[in-house]
Parts: C-alpha cells; structure tokens; sequence
C-alpha cells in the first residue's frame, strides 16, 4: 500500500483556540438567535431531537458521500428512501406531521423519491376523486414508484410546446401515447431513469384530429413484476450531471402506449366515452400549484445552502492564518482582511435576509391560500409576481453567494471534502429548475409595468406596489455617513430607484413600433427592473423584522447591524442605478462606502456566533473546513486517507509507470 | 438490461438546418479570420495537422472521460503521458519544438506529468550546471518522475510562513528534512499523489540553528525498485476535488528524511561544506519566472475555456427554440432573445479581448527577458504589475463568463454532457493557483499608488502608467448614442475613471494615521483600482488592435463591433463608476446603453461564424451541446445511453425497490 500513515497532530483534541476565541465575545446570545431563527425555542428542542434520532443511525451516514460513484449515490439514496419509511413508522413521525420539513432539511436532498412525492401531490391537486382514491394508496404504501414527465429534450419552461401526442381511440376507450421526434423525447424527470414503475406525462391532448393542449396521464412504465420497460417504452438514465447523482434523472419514449380513458388526470377536465371533451373548475388554482412550488424550494434549497456556505467559510477565515497585518506580527487570521470580510459578511447579512423574506412570503401564501379557498382570487397575479421574481433573485444571489464562499476559502474550498463544491452545484440548478430565471424576472416585470399603468390611470393595485404610484423625483438629504444606517435614508434611496426604473420602461415600451418588438428590445431593462423591486422589498421586509425584534438580548442590535450591511452592500455594488438620475450624488456615494466599510468592522467581531447560531451539526456541514472545533487541517487529513485513490495501488503503476521506471533500474 | 433502444432519429445526418443558415450570412472570412488568430494561415495548417495526428490516434480519446471515476481519469493521463512520448518520437516532435503548444493545447490539461516539467524547469532555473547536468537527462528520459512541493496545508501564497524545515547537518554533510507540524504538511503538489519518486521540496533552511528562509531540495519519496515510500516519507492523494480528477494532487510528510548538501538548488546560494551560507547572482530572475508563469497559463487555461463555453452555448442557441417572439410564428431560436444575446455576446467580445491582450503581454514579457538578460532589470516591476493584475482580472472575467455560458444553456447546460461544467470548474481553479486573485490584485494597486505618487513628485515612471499624471477633471463629450461608438470617446472615458480611482485612494491612503492600517482599509477599493487599470488597458489595446487589422475578408468591421461591445458592456455593468463623478452623465449613460443594446443585434448576425473561427474540433471540444453540425439531441442521446447508469440493473433493485415493490405482487 502507498500509505505510511503517522498519527502526528491526528487525535481532533478539542476547539481550536483561534475558533474559541471567536465566542468569547458575542454581542448577543446565540441560543436566543437560534430560537428566534427556529420560530421559538420548542421548535428548536423538537428539531434537535430529530437531528439527533438521525444521525444516530448508521443508515442516513452521508460519511463517505464525496468519494462515491454516480452508481453508488444512487443506490445509497434509495437505501435512504426505503430506510426513512421504516425509521418514520419506528419513530411515529407522519408525512403531514410537524418533524417532516425537519427530517428533509436534514437529508439536504440526498435521498431517492422525491418525485414520487410530486407524483403524489400531482394526483391529489389534478385527480378525479376517484382517481385519488385509486392512486394515493398505493403510493403511499410504495406498491407503486411514481415520477413526473414534464419537460422534454427539446422543451422546458414553454409548456405549450411540448411535444408528445395522446390521441383518443374511441373504439378502444384508451388513449395512444407517442413520442413523435427525438425533441419529444421525457429527459429529466426524477426517479424515472431506474425506480419509476408509474409517472404522470404530460401530452397534447387530440380527440377527433382536434389539438386540446398540454393534459396529464398516469403512465405505468415499467413492469411490477420484473421492473423491466412495458412494451412500447424505452426509458433510461440521462447520465452525468454537476450534481444530484444520486437521483436517477431519466429519458422516457413511448411508442404506441395505451392507456385507459381513466388514466387522464380530470379533475377539472374529462374526455367522455363519445369524445366530448369537458372542462369545468377553476383552473386558477393549478395555476396557484405551481407559483407555491417555487417558494416552498427557497428555504432548503437555496438559503439553507448559503447558510452553510457561511458556517464553513467564516469558520475557516477564523482559523485560516496568512500574512501579517503589521510587521513583526503573528500571521493574522484571513477573516480580519478587509477584502475577506467583503467578501463574506455582505452573504452572511443576505442569508438573513433571505431568511426573513422567506417567512414573509410563507405567510404571504398561506394568507392568498386561504382567500382562493373562500374563491377570491384577486392576489393571484401578485402572487405570481412575488413567487417568480423572488424564486429567481433568491436563487441567483445565493448561488453567487456560494461561490463567493468557495473562492474565498481558496485551494481548499476547491476540494470536494470542504463540502462547498457539492453546495454550489447543488444551489446552481435552482438557477434553472422551476422556472428559468431571466423568464421569470420577465413574468415579474409584465406585473410591474401593468400595475404602474393601472395607477396611471387611476386603478387600484395590490399594496405590493403601491409605492410604484407614490413618485416623487428628489434627492437624497444624507449629509454625514451615519445618516446611512438610518433604515427610512436607504430604503427610500431604493424605493426610488425601483420606481424610477419601472418608470422609465413604461415609456419606453410605449414608444416602440410594435408592442412584442419593444418588448423585447426592453427586456434587458425589464429584467433590471423586476430585481430593483424584489432588492426593495426584500430590504424593506428586513427593515420591519428588526423593528420587531426583541431586543433583550442583543439580537435586535446585530440584526440591525446586517440589516445596514445588506442595504448599504446592495447600494456599494449597483452604484449606477442609484447615481443615474442624480438620486445619490458622487460625494453621498463615498459616504455610503466608509458607511458599509465600517459595518464590515463591527460585523466580523460577531461573524463566528452568527454563523453558530445557524445550528448545523458537523455532520450535517460534511464539511473537513466547517466543523464546529475548527480542527480543519487534520480533518481534511483524515479524510483525505479515506479516498479511494490511497485504497489500492493504481493500476496506472504496473502498466505504465513501471515499464517507464525499469528503463533506469536495468542501468544500474 | 434496462433498455429498449429505439433508433429513431438517432443516426447524425448532416448539419441541423437552423445552424446551416447562420453560416450563410457571415460579414467575413471565417477561414481568414483563423488565420489571423492563429497568428498565419501557415500555423493554421500546422495546427491542423498536429490535431488530426492526435485525434486519429485512439490512446488520445477522451471519449467516455464523462463518465470516469478519479481513478480511471489518473489511470488515462497516465497512459496519455507515456503514448505523448512514443507518439513525439515517432512523429518527430520535440519539447522545445514548435508543435509543443498545439499539442498541450489539444490535450486541455488532461494528461500526467504536468508537475514533472515543472520539476525541470525549476531545476533548471535554480540549479547549479552541476545539478542541471545530474538530473535534467535522468528527468527528460522519464527515468525518475518529478514533482514541485511547494504549498503547504497552512501556507499558500504567504510563502515566507512555510513551515517545513531543513537544517544542515555539519557532521553527515546532510540535510534532515522534516515537518514539524500537520500544517506543515505538504499539499496539493500535482503528480506526488501517486507517480513521483523526486520533488523538489521548498523549506527553511537552518544552519547552526539559524534561519536562512525557504529554500529548494530534492528529495526522493518513493523507491526506484518498487515504487513505495522512502524511509521517513508519508504520501497519498488529497481525495477528489472539483475537477482535475486525473490529476494526483499529494500530501508528504517528511520525518527526518536526510539528503545530500548537493541536494540544495544552488545556482543563486549554497551552504559550503563547513556550514558557511554563500549567496550570489540576482534572486530577480528568480522572482522573473514566477511572473510569467501566471502569463503563460491565460491562453490555455483561461481564455481557451471560455472560446470553447462562448462555441457551446452560442450554437446551442441557434438551434434550440423556446417561446415565440411574435404570436402565430414559430417558436424563436433563443439566440434571437435580446436577454440571451446579453448574456452570451458580452463574453464573445470578453474572448478576443484577452486573445488580444494576451498577445500584447506575450511580446512584453519577451522584450522584458531580452532586457534583462542584458542586465537591465528596470522593467521588472512594471512586468510584475502586468502578470498580476492582469492574470486576476483575466481569470475572474473568464470564470464568471464560462458560468454564464453555462446557465445560459438551461438544464442541458447542466449535464457533463454539455462539456460545460467541467469547463467551469476547470477555469474556476486559476482564479485560486499561481496566487489568490484578491492578493494579486492588491500588488498591482500597489504598483499604481507607488506609480501615481512618483508621478506627482516628477519622477519619471513607466509607459503603460504615464496616463495616471495626465488627470484632468472634465465631462464626456458624447451627444448621441454614435457618440459611443467612437472608441476615442469611451477610451478616454475608462481612462478617467481609471485615474480617479487610484487617485482618490492615494488621498485615502495617506490621511490614515498608521500606513498600514490604513492600507487594509483601503484595500477593497485598492482591488477596484487595479481591476480599473487593467480594464481601461484591456480596452485599449482592443482599439490598438482593430486599428491595425486588415479589412480585405470584413474582419476590421466585425472586430470593431466586438471592441465597442466589449468597452460598452464595461461601461453599462459598471455604471456607478463612471458616473460618480459626473464624467458622463444619466442622460449620457441612456446613450450608452442604447448603443450597447443596438451593438448586441448587430453581432447576433455574426455570432456562430465567429465562434466557429475558433476552429475547434468536436473532439476537442467533446460536447453533445456544442458540436459542428448542431445534432444536440440526438448526440445528448446516444451519449447518455453509455452512461454506466445504464449498463446493468443497479443493486439497488434487488436490494432496496424489489422488496418493496413486492409488497403489491403478494396482494396481487
């Protein structure tokens, strides 16, 4: 074997000093945050027993993730899946109960059948009642694997042109499904490419030669028998991605599938036995289905991701040691550059951002939820509005914020056992999935200029944006740099700057020619326009959060201080939308710089019990940077002996090394 | 077996009709424009024929590297490094050969040994002629293997805090070698995880128990009998990383590992038999080389990565179709979306951009070697500014491109398949290696203060700086948006902003009380100086460029739009810069963007002729999304159908799914 292995420095002994000191000097108390965070202190013993019932058993061990095959995540994650029932039934946690979103946000993912959960949800929203009644239980008890056929090779977030046919055969009573191109091809769904036995497909509806759209179907796909594809279709794995090996991401043909009249998904839409087609119901709430999926991904899937990021980073600046600030010095602690800490608190302060304008929407939703079931559903476009945009400003700012993380922990944020990578590819397709991003701000934008018209004219429009009416060109009064952590100073600095943007596109899209011409030659603008009033909002919603803090113990303060950071980096970094119309002048500009540079000061004292505060365990980190001691150099040593590439001498050797070596061995 | 293959559609026949019809309008000569980018229609016909040897030979595939473990990807660069030898002799190929870099080029990295030229040459620029001569033959016949063990786990840039020792001792004429602590270990050394049997270790050198600082050794790690650790020599792979799978990074730990005194690289210093430490020579040259090191990786692993993600995306967008611009056309190529030419085009002119200031460096360095091998070493610092800055600001700008690219191409984009992920994570390493970005940055800032302030007393100070004392405060000219157009105009507007930058911080810099705290205060917009100069520089040479190009073939024409693309993009994505200080005004910045949007339909025509210029082959460029003929789905296809995911029922069937399933068939 390669290895010689000397146990020098190699027991973990405790914290590292350079860590524990860092928690010596909090401002606040990190359980109240952690409370605070939790939604109260309950919820946090409830969640800590669950982490705890977790990762106690040996089945859930992430321990050697990062070494693992496409093959092996796989099959790890279905262990998981299969595993997770049993361990539900042992602990007497339920798929509605309170401990769900806790035992998920703890897999982070990383297990099998997440589809068949939508699967699930896609019957219970889109079936009959009879085909609820029918399906549901055999999912439920896994009698059946269940996945989603949505997207196509050729065809992703413009639904209407998805390819693949069911035609209705009246003397059959089925209907034949087809894959008529190779652009028509299934390519993506989850679960689908080596589990699913069963997945719903979406497909152009013809009865009578007439095209009816985009309809869903309950397909069975591969035998229960023998697992092997049905005839007629040919189903697969799509192969290597950046991340999610573990999930079985598939293709799916059909050719000549039948399946019976039942199988159309008709809760609100029906083929009668003559060929009649039928709608009936509102099809708003499908609609609304889709808007909620897009906020309920942000909290584990994107801002659970940037927390992360944080934890291993700032904990890592804090034991990571170079150069000297002074000379004669020690080397100082990377986290007390001024660029480190630029780098990394503006993220931490947007990770509580983001956390709180989560909440928000939570509430937003549930409130909108509850008025379409009285079967009002004038929030419905503002929803739309408000899921869209800010799914797509989340994603996009946490995915940046994850990387700046990884960079900014240099070499080895670059290797896999930092856990950063797997974060960052993994926070990278929310950037894609549910809704492509640019697509989505555009959908934002169509809001925000209807709403500004409709002022124009005297129409009422949703409290979202009724600031858009409230326009008034001026100035900025600051005069000193302390008049920028006044929250009334810079968020009306953004609040102008989001009006003014909508503003001036309103006119310009007048102005053109043909209306779709104009508006695509604007869409650049409009894009910019849909992020400054998601930045607004999103500093607003901070704003007010910490006015309602308690301040007992500390926490209201340092939530002020990354509430500031957050403004006034989102000003620092698009100084060009604030300086353009002479809102903030050049020399308030600089005053806004000393301003944020200062936070960055008095934020990096508290940098390591913000992060603590998130509460992850190590092991949920899987980070050899992050852990909670800090012992950082021997963990990625020890991790680093357990690759696969020091378990066997590499064939490499015999073949080739060897041979080439000889040749100095026999002139010896 | 899973599969049921269907071969619809699958067999690639010709070019996809919707990238055929981009070819027919070209402005220009595609082959002509080759020509000039290849430096001569000469080299194109050497390139070619270099790249059609390696191709032909199947030891080179890269066929199924997608699918490949960390060990099968060490295994095949092995194998590609000992065929490269077989492979220059038989075609008569040498190292110092014109052909090296057209084939290094080829190989994208992907092959061992890499660490082993640098062995060389630095053995080569520190060695005695003694020790040139011992082990320049033994290395260049393969007859040991090589490596460069530099950084430690706790030491990356700040080079003065390594921790290794080695101290002289008297008696054996020895040095014993050690690391004292885990952080002292050496880490990330490419080619020690598993081939070298040498490294040259860098460690301070103690000589009757004083410390002379880090010098270079050679020291055996591994026996020539049978590959295994010397004595005293711990060493193994440091796992798997975001990318360079093939490459065996290593960690070594040295316990009283001794070597002879003619060990030490002594061409500039040598300890003498009777421990009298003896310096001579210029270190100048020494710190020469690691300047050009950084210059010479930008076109291979800088800026090829991004031609090849800006040739992916942008004949991926030709042909994939999405939405409709107009109602009742067919669905639009995304490529003519106004937001997907503002992703894409912007990096296309970032691309000859930094082909063409890689030139510009390259002739630079070469008159500087002159110079200083003339013992004139007055150009260092200049040189050292240059290769510093330029190499952050060029990896960065690359980085995020290839990441734009990437995103720009949806969910396929995520896929290994698409080529582009492991282009990313490929570029994202450089932003890391060869110094961390932030670090570099700040020496070049520091070069600029040093410059401005030599300036200010009268000093003469070099060429590329001498427009730091030309600061006349004033306002842009520009009264029409083909104003912008006009490259004097947004030169001297970058030139502007690029000196009020660092004279603001001048100003900043000396009001503080103690100079280098103020310095650390300073330092995150010391980086925004620098990233200032070398942008105004990057367009400057640009314009310089355009202006001396031929414009027989239409080449001038198209290049000039790619320039002002280039500078107005700039000026567009850093508006606050240019307007804080009134230097172009609101009104002035509208102006701007129109020309920016106007520039982004103009190159739409050329864009898929002009990636093609770059001249990459399908095997090079080893994408299913970005190949010639625009066959993405099908050859997303019949790749993903050799997917190890599909070659056998995964254990987690029998294990796991059979089970369960099972469940149904006995209530059956």
């Amino acid at each position: 074997c390669f290895r010689n292995p000397v146990h020098m420095d190699s027991v973990l002994s405790g914290v590292n000093p350079d860590l524990a000191s860092e928690r010596l000097t909090a401002s606040f108390s990190v359980e109240k945050l952690t409370a605070r965070l939790d939604g109260g202190a309950e919820h946090t013993r409830m969640r800590r027993a669950i982490v705890e019932a977790i990762e106690s058993d040996p089945a859930f061990s992430r321990e050697n993730q990062y070494f693992q095959s496409q093959n092996e995540r796989y099959e790890a994650a279905v262990r998981r899946a299969v595993h997770l029932q049993k361990k539900m039934r042992e602990m007497g946690w339920t798929e509605n109960g309170p401990e769900i979103k806790y035992i998920y946000r703890w897999l982070s993912g990383d297990i099998a059948f997440l589809l068949h959960r939508v699967f699930m949800r896609s019957i219970s929203v889109l079936g009959s009642d009879k085909q609820v009644a029918k399906w549901i239980p055999l999912a439920t008890e896994h009698q059946i694997i269940g996945s989603y056929a949505q997207t196509e090779l050729g065809h992703g977030t413009y639904l209407q042109g998805l390819e693949t046919t069911a035609v209705f055969d009246i003397a059959t009573q089925e209907f034949l499904l087809n894959t008529p191109k190779i652009s028509a091809m299934k390519w993506w769904p989850g679960d689908m490419g080596r589990s699913a036995t069963h997945t719903v497909v979406f497909a152009q509806l013809y009865v009578h030669g007439k095209c009816y759209g985009v309809h869903p179907f309950i397909v069975q796909i591969r035998s229960l028998q023998d697992h092997s594809p049905r005839p007629g279709v040919t189903v697969g794995d799509i192969g290597p991605k950046m991340n999610f090996e573990h999930t079985d991401n598939g293709y799916l043909m059909l050719q000549n599938v039948r399946v019976p009249r039942e199988n159309m998904l008709s809760r609100f839409c029906e083929v009668q036995p003559d060929g009649t087609y039928v709608r009936w119901g509102s099809q708003k709430i499908n609609y609304f289905t889709m808007t909620t999926v897009r906020i309920s991904i942000l909290s584990d899937e994107v801002i659970l991701p940037l927390m992360k990021a944080c934890t291993i980073a700032i904990r890592y600046s804090a034991v990571r040691r170079q150069s000297k600030l002074k000379p004669g010095e020690q080397e100082a602690k990377i986290l007390d550059y001024q660029t480190q800490q630029q780098k990394l608190l503006p993220q931490l302060a947007a990770a509580y951002a983001f956390h709180f304008i989560n909440i928000y929407l939570h509430e937003l939703f549930d409130r909108g939820y509850q008025e379409i079931q009285g079967r009002n559903f004038d929030s419905l476009p503002e929803l739309h509005a408000f899921s869209s945009g800010f799914k797509a400003m989340v994603t996009q700012y946490c995915t940046s914020g994850v990387e700046i993380c990884l960079r900014a922990c240099g070499g080895h944020g670059y290797s896999l056992l930092s856990g950063l990578p797997s974060l960052y590819t993994r926070v990278l397709a929310s950037c894609i999935y549910e809704g492509e991003n640019t697509v989505l701000f555009l959908q934002t934008a169509r809001f925000l200029i209807k709403c500004f018209m409709a002022a124009s004219a005297g129409q009422p429009i949703p409290p979202s944006v009724t600031y858009l009416s409230s326009a008034k060109p001026g100035k900025c009064p600051a005069k000193d740099k302390l008049d920028f952590l006044s929250p009334d100073v810079y968020l009306k600095a953004y609040e102008q700057m989001a009006i003014r943007s909508v503003t001036k596109l309103q006119h310009l899209i007048q102005s053109g020619a043909e209306k779709h011409e104009a508006w695509n030659q604007c869409t650049v603008q409009l894009v910019k326009a849909a992020q400054a009033h998601c930045h607004y909002i999103t500093v607003k919603i901070f704003v007010e959060t910490v006015e309602k803090l308690d301040n007992k113990a500390g926490i209201q303060k340092v939530m002020k201080h990354l509430c500031d950071l957050f403004a006034l980096h989102g000003i620092f970094s698009n100084a060009g939308d604030f300086l353009y119309d002479g809102y903030l002048s050049g020399a308030q500009m600089d005053l806004v710089t000393a301003s944020y540079l200062d936070l960055l000061a008095v934020i990096r004292m508290d940098a390591v019990p913000l992060v603590d505060a998130f509460d992850f365990t190590d092991k949920s980190l899987n980070s050899a940077l992050g852990s909670y001691d800090g012992q950082v150099y021997q963990r990625l040593y020890e991790w680093a002996q357990k690759s696969p590439t020091n378990q066997q001498v590499s064939p490499a050797y015999g073949k080739y090394l060897k041979p080439l070596l000889q040749n100095r061995l026999s002139k010896l």
